[in-house]
């Protein structure tokens, strides 16, 4: 019988994240004050985060060491199966090998958790009351209130208020683990009220519900914030996918050619790819790491390097990343997760080195190939997940075409079962391609106003 | 750190299934033909299954070999992690052990595929081109959609017309496997015609869906007809349950005192509770089997042990079961996969002989054992399975005032994503008890003029 996974006992569980800032050849570049133009340090980050979580984002220590705390935690779904797809191997008949790294058997359906589970236990290690976040159509709020009521912290979700009534399952889900959340905007902070006394229709948006969590715990003592992609520290608690997929496929006896991953901010990616690209500098080996990311919201296929701000309102201190300009508005896809203007700084700084690749799918090409891997593997992936899958298999029925045999591994970052809308619009014919014309790319760069990189 | 899960390598996934009808004391007394009374043979089956599962239903033999292309299928999600609940027994503040046996981890997200992959494989090996079959909430219908997508057999899903308007996810998910689903009644058979002429808003039931599904079986050559619970054969491969919880807990080196799983028709529990039967039976053990039923369908704890119809409208063999009568129609709470009338034969006789115990819940104290769950151990257990998780803390309590320590095992049968309303109503304080008076039992009881038992 062919071995369809390989599973790992929770002993295995890895006892460090790894952290690429220390092997990079060229460092990120520093954040800037938007005021200033002179870089900021991490005491700016201390209104909003723990202690040791800003330590994380400025480290350069290659290893970081997981709390035993946060490791029992992970066993509770860690470490996650890698699977031999052979079914979507025999379905697209190619001689290529694909492995896939299943993170939907988490609590709340993808990679989330793992960041939310350390975030929430140093927050409590400092004695923090309550955490704010926003969170879009919900993957990261839930994923932090199951992490929140886990350690007894209060967990206040600012959700989008579209998506708060389109998608009450996620809201439900959220207060099932014991969180508030609020449609945002809301009149529970000056941003709130501001947007609502100019529109008390608005239907909000990332941007807004970033301001609002932001607001609440930089103006209560016993509150912090926390983020689910884009910043460093996230990235380095995601390494935990790769380090895993490294030793199963040791079991397996195999090594992949090519990792892929979806691309929104850029943890998901990092969790993957970052293990392996150590071993591409470390171990001189040559793996080609692959980011997918929406054609409608093609920041790294498209988009330019130089200093943006983090969020739409232009709040952040500026970062130096693959941006399509903050205040690009990508087009309402279901894959909500990527709906993200830029790329987290060190993802950019390892495009800008030609040190990973990026590939951009259109809006049906990923809905098909997700039904064709819930056909042939049996599990139906959330639309964020299925932008890997289409990368997948270009890159699988490239090897059919060539009549070469290559091993390929990618990031099943989640489940589908909040996302079955999205299946029933693909089947009535109602998913839209969302052309993004190289005119309306260039406008919206050329609004930018922020500083260039200096070469 | 303290193990939180036992898992297995899926060359552990058992080589056969357990038949308990070889170890009862007393055998299950015969089918009865509805007109003659005269016992039924399986020849009676012919027209609805194909021959390997016909002789499933009646062998005596007590392991059944599990065919590999089975075991393989099996693996994309089996064998299922056995948890130990140290996040419920610290709220509980209990001496007992409690594990749970994890069957959400599944494509569909229930225990269900184990009984659709074999019922399709076999089906397969005999040519059959379509299976038709009911569903209510869903659950069993996109079980069986998983297993034809993968053996390329067509399947047709007769779906209560009320749950196909008001559960379209489930639906949704069906289509994505692809298959074929349509509100019962439907203008597709004769038994729908008749009930659409007679009442064009019918919301539909169950027992109308099971005659849709039958007639299409019957009256086409390349088609048979599949159920997800009560029939023997189904019973027989949920075992693959409580196998695997065996090997775990010898792994743990443990011996649970109590098992315990939600009771519908029977294969729930039958899954988990078999297995751990005959260590009584073979061993000499003392091992409590406990099925948990809601209080407002009490047909273990209320009904009457006597020859009844399977289903609501009467066209079924007589079986020899606990039952409310077949004309009883339970309160529409939202464990959907409970609200059956009468309880599988075998499960019926070792009530009436003993060797098992029922408890029943009330639909407050479940929702309330299922948040506690939720929120103890981060996995939103499907409403079904609060039901055995509201006899676990039952068990669980009594243990801490008798100053005992136990281990209770139970049957984590589904998880909640698709149940989100449910835990929405019981925030909103919409859940009722639905309380179930003995005039009402005794009236419907007394509706029947099916044979009685010979004693």
């Amino acid at each position: 019988m062919d071995r369809r996974k390989i599973i790992l006992e929770e002993s295995q569980i890895p006892e460090k994240w790894y952290n690429i800032i220390a092997d990079m050849p060229n460092k990120p570049l520093p954040p800037l004050h938007p005021g200033t133009l002179e870089p900021i340090g991490p005491d700016s980050l201390a209104p909003l985060f723990p202690e040791a979580l800003i330590k994380q984002e400025v480290t350069t220590d290659k290893w970081v060491t997981i709390p035993d705390e946060v490791r029992h935690m992970y066993s509770l779904w860690r470490p996650t199966p890698l699977y031999r797809a052979y079914g979507l191997e025999k379905a697209l008949d190619t001689p290529a090998k694909i492995y896939y790294k299943y993170e939907g058997v988490s609590p709340s359906g993808s990679h989330k958790p793992n960041t939310a589970i350390p975030q929430a236990y140093y927050n409590k290690q400092e004695g923090i009351k309550r955490i704010t976040t926003e969170t879009g159509a919900g993957q990261w709020g839930s994923a932090l209130s199951f992490a929140c009521q886990h350690f007894g912290i209060k967990c206040e979700v600012y959700m989008v208020k579209l998506s708060f009534h389109d998608k009450p399952y996620r809201k439900i889900m959220m207060n099932t683990w014991g969180a508030d959340v609020y449609p945002s905007p809301s009149d529970r902070t000056q941003a709130g009220r501001n947007i609502l006394a100019a529109n008390p229709d608005s239907p909000g948006s990332l941007g807004i519900a970033i301001s609002e969590a932001v607001e609440m715990a930089a103006t209560r003592d016993d509150t912090k914030y926390a983020l689910g992609s884009v910043l460093n520290h996230v990235k380095l608690h995601q390494t935990i996918i790769g380090l895993e997929a490294i030793k199963q496929l040791e079991i397996a006896g195999d090594l992949p050619d090519i990792v892929i991953a979806p691309f929104g901010g850029g943890s998901n990616f990092a969790g993957l790819a970052f293990p392996f690209l150590r071993l591409n500098m470390d171990e001189g080996k040559n793996i080609r790491c692959i980011a997918s990311e929406p054609a409608s919201c093609p920041k790294l296929t498209r988009g330019v390097f130089r200093y943006d701000f983090g969020d739409t309102a232009g709040m952040t201190p500026l970062l130096p990343m693959y941006t399509l300009g903050h205040d690009f508005i990508p087009a309402p896809i279901h894959a909500g997760g990527l709906r993200y203007h830029g790329a987290g700084v060190i993802v950019s700084q390892l495009l800008k080195d030609k040190l990973i690749e990026a590939q951009a799918h259109d809006n049906i090409e990923i809905f098909e190939a997700g039904v064709q891997f819930a056909r042939a593997e049996g599990i139906i992936p959330a639309p964020e997940a299925n932008h890997g899958i289409a990368t997948a298999i270009a890159e699988a029925k490239k090897c059919r075409e060539e009549g070469v045999s290559k091993t390929i591994l990618f990031n099943l970052c989640g489940h589908g079962n909040f996302d079955m809308k999205a299946y029933d619009d693909y089947f009535a014919g109602k998913i839209k391609q969302h052309e993004l014309t190289q005119a309306e790319i260039d406008a919206s760069i050329a609004r930018l106003t922020t500083p260039l990189i200096p070469s």
